[in-house]
């Protein structure tokens, strides 16, 4: 369990050599699977768990054609990584995605949901004002944050569930759903208001989160699910708000995923439905 | 502000008496508006306010042309009782009905959103396990829980505004946003898991409501949000789920309208953005 704890930021290939110890028995046959990874944080991902030997990843994204370095990725991967269309807002993509990864592992032992929006030039920006929410920003930043990575988690399950199975009731280590949530959408550390749909759409990810993890505990589901407050990262979702944020706290992808991946390895079920920040302070709901 | 506080149940006839000292000179030119008012709470607060001399008040529903013990209470209240169509899943239905209402009066005291879905025969039920999770039911429940009631207080803002206008600097009673939330949409006191897309929309609802608490407040405009836990009332949306309340805790709609009523009336700025329950406790987010 992480509470209270804290890192020091390292470069990414010294990290590397520490890790090649610690968790390369580990890796072998693990599959992770990054929902939304054609770029930004899920693309990071990918490359960061591609760099551990014997770990296999899929990729999805909802246009593979057009995720270029995704692809670049794959050609250099020795077949580890396998690219799934799937678009977090429709199910059916889901659920095909889900049949196909099916047919290409056995089991999946770490499901990370990244797609978030937050802005799309000319079509949807964080309200400032309650005068500027409307239904059709509502309906697809909800669809979007919310309701994809459950809809996907429920998906996945029965995979994730399998990962359990074949690591035995003596592993320590069960199986893991990350879901990327954020800072903003925590109740209580609302001071300022705005940004109705992403906040509020960050929160009912929350809840829906706290849900499953309490559902799979209840059923002896060998899986935990976490929140993860990324800080802020130097992505395109973060891109016109950084003005504000203090250097040392605006962290590159290397850096971001880095940190979150130290607290999904470290996950165990005493982690279950907790709310994580990037240094592995919990946050208040 | 009411922490701490809790009550005695009176009957109704009792509370008036009491109520015609205490309030019947605030009640004259006051204005409130139900929305969702055809039957249940809401039918309930729209009688119960009309019980006071002076007091106008708005109904809003779906179907007017449906809602018959509503158009009962609006054909006995000497004109006091008009009934609006409003359906919250159409925002221009709503934004139709605040011209509809600034047509009919200069100003707004109260607005209490009370529509909420739960279950629908035949179409929605709360999911018992992530499994049953449907984008269809999520789409739905919280665009009626959820994004509806944010959309109506958007549509009527400018309407409270004025009732601060009106009252003038030295009055103490904001005008009031009444949310209907429950306590089911907490984080913290969720230790069962189940009801993911009823839970989860009144987890955004507080989001939304909390966003605007704040915004107002720093605006500078006296309006007060709140969020109300009306405790187990015995109505359609917890019919199929009162067996395991204890007798005690199961309200009817009379007492849970009265008890919620003596919270709005008491509302003032230092409540706002609070999350309360029937007995003036606080709930924890």
């Amino acid at each position: 369990m992480l509470r209270g704890f804290s890192r020091h930021w390292r470069p990414l290939a010294q990290l590397q050599a520490a890790r090649r110890v610690a968790t390369n028995a580990g890796s072998a046959d693990r599959v992770a699977l990054i929902q939304g990874s054609s770029r930004g944080l899920g693309l990071e991902y990918v490359r960061q768990l591609l760099s551990r030997s014997g770990q296999r990843v899929v990729g999805t994204c909802r246009t593979p054609e057009h995720a270029t370095e995704l692809q670049q990725l794959a050609k250099t991967s020795g077949g580890r990584l396998t690219i799934v269309r799937l678009d977090v807002t429709d199910e059916q993509t889901i659920q095909a995605a889900a049949e196909e990864v099916a047919e290409q592992h056995e089991h999946l032992d770490l499901l990370i949901n990244v797609t978030g929006i937050l802005h799309i030039p000319d079509k949807i920006s964080p309200e400032t004002a309650l005068s500027r929410v409307t239904p059709e920003a509502l309906d697809m930043v909800f669809k979007t944050n919310a309701f994809g990575p459950i809809l996907t988690a429920k998906a996945f399950a029965s995979l994730l569930e399998k990962a359990e199975k074949r690591s035995g009731a003596s592993s320590e280590r069960p199986a893991v759903i990350a879901n990327m949530s954020a800072r903003v959408g925590s109740l209580a550390d609302n001071r300022l208001g705005g940004w109705y749909s992403y906040r509020a759409s960050k929160t009912a990810l929350n809840q829906l989160t706290k849900c499953m993890s309490l559902e799979f505990a209840r059923k002896h589901r060998k899986i935990a699910s976490i929140l993860l407050h990324p800080g802020t990262v130097d992505t395109g979702l973060s891109e016109p708000y950084q003005k504000n944020v203090q250097p040392e706290k605006l962290f590159n992808r290397e850096r971001a995923v880095q940190q979150l991946l130290s607290i999904i390895d470290s996950t165990s079920m005493k982690d279950n439905g907790r709310y994580i920040a990037w240094d592995g302070q919990d946050i208040p709901w």
